[in-house]
């Protein structure tokens, strides 16, 4: 019985890493390079595309948002006049608790990728299994809110692995809540030696710069040599 | 395609609330109240948890911690002198965001069910997965903490219609953070009517002994009359 289940997970594993892929070469054939940015629920992912979206000069950017229900962030992000796509995990998909790589190639055709340099696409808030389902990215980004605690590499090392790069956002509380930078940076380190973090607060902009430059550079096609500090 | 997966998971749910009632009956013959505590990543169940648990005086109280990795919240209420059992769902069930029924189930011949009143369930910090999966309690409870933001229950409604109590933590934060409690009450009460929330500091102890009472009285098979404030 148990067996079963295991094997059924690898296979929709393997299924969906093969439309990644397909996805993955849209993306290319079109010039748009793709952010995942995943996070638990509430640490901030979209007031952190409110600030930093707007000011990407150079860069044409668009955002697929992935909810389980409702549209109050695509209503927040359609604002700022980027173009934004709703993608609700509850219709039709039994109300998923991450995007998969079908989700967002179902998405396809309703982005206007013609005028986009980067797609970041605002993943369901949840620290598990968007992790485990590639859909198509060049880049996966996480955001841990320090109002979560300094222990969350180490209870989700999954997440924390897959990124590569770290947003520590709500700095700006840190005077408030028991959080230890450094101890975070451990924890971090011990689950993904070397991956990068940036401590943010996207309520004060402070530390916003280092996000602006990085996603600049990869939205430029220049990912690698894209900066953070 | 599409409609052969939906199928699984309403074969998977329908397994599940088999194996949840077989629990509910062994805990029931035990004499023992389940509570199922649920949140998003870092909402402070287990601070909430190492605050009331040394005070519920009659109430013999255990604990069940589910996390997907490492027992740092179960060596953390260890310390309490509570009896605390450690459930992994990244082993041998394949990094689960979740607890189910299944998984309780084997943890059971590791309960002193004989010693307790009230067992409280640690679920895995998610707030999607875990509101769909019964693992044999007699009522749930959430944690939303002021951080994570006033919109969670339009954007998570599944999680909060689930739960017949809602812990609002974290209120030492309201003056750093943009949340209108007032506006999560009517956000609350859109997706789940009449449904109870009390507002705690875990940090300070504010409004714990609503939490004290309504545990309590649930511990002590009087769940009908449990007051929160």
């Amino acid at each position: 019985m148990h067996r079963t289940r295991v094997r059924i997970v690898e296979d929709v594993l393997d299924a969906n890493d093969t439309i990644a892929r397909a996805n993955r070469e849209d993306f290319e054939r079109a010039g748009v390079t793709v952010v995942n940015l995943m996070s638990a629920p509430g640490a901030g992912k979209t007031t952190l595309l409110e600030r930093v979206l707007p000011t990407l000069e150079g860069v044409r950017v668009g955002v697929l948002e992935g909810d389980v229900q409702g549209s109050l962030d695509a209503d927040r992000l359609a604002r700022l006049h980027v173009p934004v796509t709703q993608l609700n995990t509850a219709n039709g998909f039994g109300g998923e608790c991450h995007l998969d790589a079908n989700m967002v190639r179902s998405a396809i055709p309703a982005l206007p990728l013609d005028e986009l340099d980067l797609l970041i696409v605002e993943n369901v808030g949840n620290l598990v299994c968007p992790a485990e389902f590639r859909i198509g990215e060049d880049a996966r980004v996480m955001v841990s809110s320090v109002a979560e605690g300094d222990d969350k590499p180490l209870k989700y090392p999954l997440m924390f692995r897959a990124c590569e790069l770290v947003i520590v956002n709500k700095v700006d509380l840190l005077a408030h809540v028991d959080f230890d930078m450094e101890r975070f940076a451990s924890n971090l380190d011990a689950v993904h030696p070397g991956v990068r973090h940036v401590p943010v607060s996207a309520r004060t902009g402070e530390g916003l710069d280092g996000v602006r430059r990085w996603l600049k550079a990869v939205g430029s096609g220049r990912r690698e040599e894209a900066p953070v500090r």
